[in-house]
């Protein structure tokens, strides 16, 4: 039934638009009373997008279910935000046609800003968990999920201009690994030696950036 | 009025909470009718948040301002930034009363929530155009637009979990460096070499990071 509902609304918003379809019109459409809509979507705006809450929870079961010994944070949480894309790719059509939606009407894209801020801070809680007592965890916590969040949406948003006719994955996974180049860790080590106002690093290929990079920031004192 | 109006709203929602509140309250304490409140403010809301529109026009305007063949971009946006942080700053009691009022009304967070959204943006746009035709020129966009804004709400909610007691310019200094050590970038050489699976990076100690991130990125076959 919930499945009808939802595509019921859509075809109804896809037809006459967001605002003039009343949730009377939804329920007439599915065959339903109001009562069912509600005892689903507690607002017509939650038609719109009713695999977020799921997601959300996915995301958090995923999130908790790692290894926090020995998984790489950013790649944890560059994963879980691909449990988002991969709702958005199950289902092109929709997605696409919502993607319109949004854009044309303002509180349904309130209302995705303000999801769009629960992923952020599922993830940012994830990495202030695993980064805490590190030396400005929560400032990196805080600023690595913003990134990846930003990163994941530009790959998606790619995708949905496209019209759901490209690689969502493809573009996706090169947003991340601007994230992962970024501050991607892992332990290996970096010789870093100083001289006067020149610098010299010595490191192996295979270590991951994010490690290089901290060994220049200690050597060029602005750890 | 305006003033006034703000003054006699933080009164009351501190005093009675802000549910509690109506427009019509507000208005019998400022002693003014109904129709100036709506004048100033489309809802009861934009009482909370007085100075945003203000802002984002300040910020939209002083990145319109910058020089785009001189001005380093990162430190641009993060410049833009601490605009946000001196309008928190100037008012600290009243900030910090709001930072406690929103923290208790959903709806005040998702409106809180849309205005960081606003200035993500305005940033973001800005980036676009100055990184325009570069590879990724979108995505570092928007990704470094997040972090900045991650960056900053880090340290302003430090100084206003203090009660307004600390220094918020340090700690918002302190947040965007991070940033900026991260992202930004400046026209210096740094000489990268590679021999077997062994890289060697010899830098100027006063190079920006961000260039020798983008060197080593290039060494290590990753750019």
């Amino acid at each position: 039934m919930r499945d009808a509902l939802v595509a019921a609304a859509f075809r109804l918003f896809v037809e006459r638009g967001y605002e003039e379809t009343t949730v009377d019109d939804i329920v007439a459409l599915a065959g339903v009373g109001r009562r069912s809509f509600f005892r689903y979507f507690p607002s017509k705006e939650d038609v719109v997008f009713p695999d977020h809450e799921r997601c959300l929870a996915d995301m958090r079961a995923f999130l908790d279910a790692g290894d926090d010994t020995s998984d790489d944070p950013v790649l944890r949480v560059c994963d879980a935000a691909r449990l988002v894309l991969r709702m958005y790719a199950e289902n092109p059509t929709f997605s696409v046609q919502r993607y319109r939606l949004t854009k044309k009407v303002p509180g349904l894209r309130a209302y995705e800003v303000s999801v769009v801020r629960r992923y952020e801070r599922a993830l940012a809680e994830y990495l202030r968990r695993r980064f805490a007592g590190r030396p400005g965890d929560t400032l990196r916590a805080d600023v690595i999920a913003a990134a990846v969040v930003a990163a994941h949406n530009n790959g998606l948003r790619s995708w949905l201009r496209s019209d759901g006719k490209g690689d969502a994955e493809a573009s996706v996974d090169q947003a991340l690994g601007y994230v992962q180049r970024t501050f991607g860790e892992a332990p290996v080590p970096v010789v870093a030696q100083t001289a006067e106002d020149v610098v010299v690093v010595v490191s192996r290929r295979d270590t991951p950036l994010w490690r290089v990079v901290q060994e220049i920031e200690s050597a060029f004192g602005r750890a």
